[in-house]
């Protein structure tokens, strides 16, 4: 009989090598089988991201932006967004990362959903926060690796999009996916 | 002014360490400004998930599997799935992995939408199908580290789960973005 609701027991962990994104861990653990394996394991740090929502004139549109990933040497449309600092509340990451991204300050934030962005081999969590009262305040401050290109998208022309060519980032329709439940709760 | 719409260049490429589920690279990329860095990307296999739809007497449910995850450590509710293996097909790949971890065969497979896992940092592609006309074939066929309860989930209550604890793996509700405007093409 398969036991896939029960964990697994670690029974050995360590970190086997380091990187400037995340390290490396392996573990022996037991199953509920009785039978152990080695397993490799990623640590990073969680990963924050927002869907600013701008409302003028009476048209709702989603503040995104576009930059060059190095892991599938495309351009992505995306969210705002990036890591976690240590000790860092999740939701003042987020906020800080709007803010250097785009130039502006969330008046409100809420949390629409956490989930682990890939739980097969990573132990970090991802957040999705929804912001809203939007006020322009600075320009962008990116640091010297960052080349971000700011822009507002219709919100219907945000979500017919995300998971298409270009706005293809996994992590971003999940927040896509949060977004919609969330403002289906408001409704 | 940002750049964020333009590749940058791979001026270095190699292969800086080997594990059972990936491996890493390191890069030396020059932007647009003509600024350049040393960035960490890592190769795995292309990924493949598939939303089994089961329609018995006028109901629609999706069949899901249960299975720990070793790097969250907590157990994971989720669409049958797994790696592609080289050169294998990934509609292929999807069809297999749906009869090992159910033992059903289906009948129909499409492609409902491909993305980037994580394009920040991994090269590898994940492709989300839907499996109709399912015929319960044979049982589960397991390999000894893979422990999968198998149910089937009233379609509504499948959705409205989904990115909530316990069916909170990103690429599910990724693969759930895909099934739903899958299904919204058809109607």
């Amino acid at each position: 009989m398969a036991q896939g609701s029960e964990r697994w027991e670690i029974l050995e962990d360590r970190q086997i090598a380091e990187y400037p994104i995340f390290s490396v861990r392996q573990r022996l653990s037991r199953g509920p089988h009785g039978k152990s394996g080695r397993f490799v394991a990623l640590d990073a740090p969680d990963w924050a991201v927002v869907v600013p929502v701008l409302e003028t004139g009476g048209l709702r549109s989603l503040l995104m932006v576009r930059q060059y990933r190095h892991g599938s040497d495309t351009v992505c449309r995306e969210f705002p967004g990036g890591v976690v600092e240590p000790a860092e509340d999740t939701a003042a990451a987020a906020a800080r990362e709007l803010l250097e991204e785009t130039g502006y300050r969330a008046g409100r934030i809420e949390l629409a959903g956490s989930c682990w962005p890939n739980p097969a081999f990573m132990r970090n969590r991802f957040h999705v926060f929804v912001a809203t009262a939007l006020v322009k305040e600075n320009e962008q401050s990116q640091d010297e690796h960052e080349l971000i290109d700011v822009e507002p998208v219709a919100e219907q022309l945000a979500l017919a999009s995300m998971g298409k060519a270009g706005w293809d980032h996994a992590l971003m329709t999940t927040a896509a996916w949060y977004y919609v439940r969330w403002r289906e709760s408001r409704s």
